[in-house]
Parts: C-alpha cells; structure tokens; sequence
C-alpha cells in the first residue's frame, strides 16, 4: 500500500531533489527519470525504480497502477503525492505523472558484444547533456549495440540527458570506457573504426562500411584529437554548403549512423 | 570611443538583461546573441548590433576591434564591461568575450523565393528553441533557401535558439506564416511538399525528390496534423528498429535534409 508524501520538507523529497546534481548522484548511486512514457519503458526494459513518485489524480490510470505493482513487487517504494511535488522533483512547471528513483548502472566494455550488433555509436567528450540523450535516442532508432563514453564525457544520469533521451537511456547499453582501453578491445574483435571529422575531404557518402561499424564523434567544440583521428580505419566528412562549419555533434551521428544503417543493410 | 559600464544597477544593463524574456523582446524588437564567433558571422552577413558589449580584456582582439568599429561605423554603440556583466547578459557562467543586441527581423513568404535553393525547410508548432536553433544550423549546412515556421513556434529570438543555431539564425531566413497562408504560396510557385510521418510505410530512401523540396516536420509530441499530411506530396518515413516511435525532430529533419540533398545533386 502507497505511503503518501505531500511535504516539501519531507527528508526523502529532499534527498530524490538533490538527485538533480551530480554530486548526490555519485555518493547515492541512483538518478532519476520522469514521465509515464518513459517509466513505462524503462519498466519493460527491466529497471524498476527503488521509488515510485505518482501523482493523486492519476493513482487510476492503468500504466500509473502497472508502475506502482512493478515497484512494489521488486521491493521497492510507491509514493502517492501531488503536482507541486512532482514539479519541484522533476524541476518541470506541468510534471508528468511519475518521478522514478534508479539505481544507476554503468557498463563496461567486457559487457559489450561487437557481433552483436550492425552499428555502435562512440562518443569522445561530450559535453552537452541534450546531446547524449539525443545520440542514445538515436542509437535505439538505428538498433546500435551500445554508446560507448570515452573519456570524460558528460553525467548519462543527469536529467537533462535522460529527458533528451525519451527512454532510451533504459534500452541502449552505455558504457564508459578510457581511450587506452577502448582501442585494444576494439582490435580483438571485428569491426571498422570510422571517425567523423571536418579535416578530410572523404565524403561520408562514398564510404565502405561494414558490420559492425564503430562510430566516432568527437567534442562539440573541438573535434576530435588526431591521435584519434589517426587511429580510424576511414575518416569522412559531411558535406557542408553554408557559413557554418559543422552541424550538431547529434545530428551529424544520426545523419552518419543513418547512412551506415542503409548501407549495411543494402550490402 | 567606447564608453565603459561595470555597475549591474546601470539601466542598459537592466534592459539588454530583459531581453531573456519573450515579452520584453517583443516591446523592443531586439535580441542578444553572444560569443565571438557567431557575432563575426554575424557581421560577415551584414548584421550589427545595436549594442555590442565587450569584455576589457579582450579588446585588442582583431575580431573584437573589427565589431567594435563595424558597430559604430552602423551608428550602433560600443560598450566596454567585464566578464561579470558578461555573465549576466548572456547567463552562462563562462560567458564569451562579446555580447550583442541586434532589432529583430523577419521575412514573410513573399520575400523568399523557391527556386534559388534546392531545400526548403519548413516546421509546424515547433516547442523547443534548442530544436529550432539545431534545425537552422542543419539548414545551413545543407544550403536550405530558409526555415519557414508555420503557425505557433517557439521564438527564434529566445537566447536558446539562437545559441542552437551557432550563428545560423544570421545566414539562413527565417519565415513566420499560417498554414493558410503558405499553402496558396506553395501551390503557386514550383516544389513539392515532402512531410515526415510516422504513419506511412514509404521509406525515406525510396522517395523521389526534385528541387525544389519543401520538407515539413511537425510538432516534437504529436507530429504533423491530418489536415497537413493529405496536403503532402509525399509522406515518408525515418526506419525505426528499437523500441522508441520517433527521432528527436531536429534529428529527423537533418536525416531526411541530407537524403534529400544527397538525392538532388546526383540526379
């Protein structure tokens, strides 16, 4: 039975709101997400959160119900509250119906599987959290294997990241992984290393690529580093017919992954 | 010669810090763009600003000295400040060494001409600046004639999407119309409308597409509505093969952007 909470000073209200900063994320080890859609999906993917935040008025909504039995069958806590809660922990004027506590979890490359999957999507320093979410969106469309992080990219678990990724963040593999050891992994199984850059003139159209196909992008403001760069088996770049000089770290990898995806598929 | 304001109480400084607010821009009919790079792109295409603010420290700079003149010679006003005014302007902690404040501007569809480009795009109540922002980056890059906005849109003022678009919004034109409106202009003139959908089967790789092509992608949680996908020439679809029903729209557009693009010039 859902214990209620409609305090603002309630501790555990302020402990999930702290979730928001990484900080609390790291010594807690959980991280949050938000929205019906998204729990929901989470929930067929196997994670169900420690606690359930719902709303009063939605408590009869079917996917409201399947959500708190989810959560209480695992062991974890429903908690019926109201809107102003919801709003201040998910940060949002009009929340959604549901805030979930996760414990996070974080893969490692011996996890991962490269014949598993056609595409997998490697990101080196990303910085915006909106892109990540993005690129993880776009890796559950492709059906990539993974998004492997290298180096120091920006919080998957930040709610930013986990909003911009609708979900996917529950579907997609995310593993976190240096560059010294993301190299030696890659050249003990199959697979092509394709880089994405603005220094070739190797359009990406004109590119051979195989199953599986190891996606670089590099750091919004800065590309790549050449010992990267050095280390791809294909360079290729988007053609660029305006003032600008590069498109948005995540749509220049859907607009990449996309054409991979075609390509194998056709072959 | 430059005058120096430091003092947060300084009226300008108030005011050009209201221009984060919609209602404000409105009453003003002025904007803030930040960041070295896109005012230079800025300049490059013929637009100054009406203030431009810039950091003490950086004023030797060749490109701040080439703003700093290219504004007062257009009879704007140069100010120096620093990087805590900076801040404040622009809201980001780490804020760029320049901060401008440019009169809006907007076309209407008879000032853009369908037959100089081979891409048009065009969105229907878009909701999010960092989309719009991104979808006029990508427009841009792929030599769009302008972003045409159809119906309610998010603000393509908003500090948000004008960060988004990396200095786009200053080289790509920009169009408000209703649907009523920009129907009779379309039919008028030579283009198909090709729309993104989610309820056809048609593959966006098999579609046909001539120049010019006007490519509409709708509303970020609903999509376009039925009205506007029976005027469609052509709806396609993105392949979806994970578990989530759709891209992020700024994504999908520049997937679809570059297909069409890519199909155009080898035709």
């Amino acid at each position: 039975m859902p214990r209620e909470i409609t305090a603002f000073s309630n501790p555990l209200i302020k402990r999930v709101r702290n979730l928001r900063d990484k900080r609390h994320r790291r010594e807690e080890g959980l991280f949050l997400a938000e929205g019906l859609r998204i729990l929901t999906e989470a929930s067929e993917a196997g994670r169900i959160p420690d606690y359930l935040f719902f709303a009063r008025d939605m408590a009869n909504h079917p996917l409201v119900r399947a959500l708190v039995e989810a959560t209480e069958a695992a062991g974890g806590e429903a908690i019926e509250t109201n809107a102003d809660i919801l709003s201040k922990l998910s940060g949002k004027d009009n929340p959604g119906a549901v805030v979930g506590v996760y414990p996070e979890f974080a893969l490692g490359l011996a996890d991962l599987d490269p014949g598993t999957a056609p595409i997998w999507l490697v990101a080196e320093r990303l910085r915006d959290p909106g892109n990540l979410g993005t690129i993880l969106r776009t890796g559950d469309a492709v059906g990539a294997g993974g998004l492997i992080l290298l180096d120091e990219c920006v919080d998957p678990f930040s709610v930013e990241a986990v909003r911009a990724s609708m979900g996917a963040l529950f579907t997609v593999p995310v593993a976190k992984a240096s560059w010294a050891e993301f190299v030696p992994w890659l050249r003990n199984g199959p697979g092509q290393l394709v880089g994405l850059s603005l220094d070739t003139e190797y359009d990406y159209k004109a590119g051979e690529y195989q199953a599986p196909t190891f996606l670089l992008t590099g750091n919004e403001a800065q590309g790549m580093p050449d010992f990267m760069a050095q280390e791809c088996d294909l360079l290729v770049k988007i053609p660029m017919l305006g003032k600008a000089d590069s498109l948005n770290a995540a749509v220049a990898t859907a607009v990449m992954a996309y054409e991979v995806l075609s390509r194998i598929r056709d072959a």
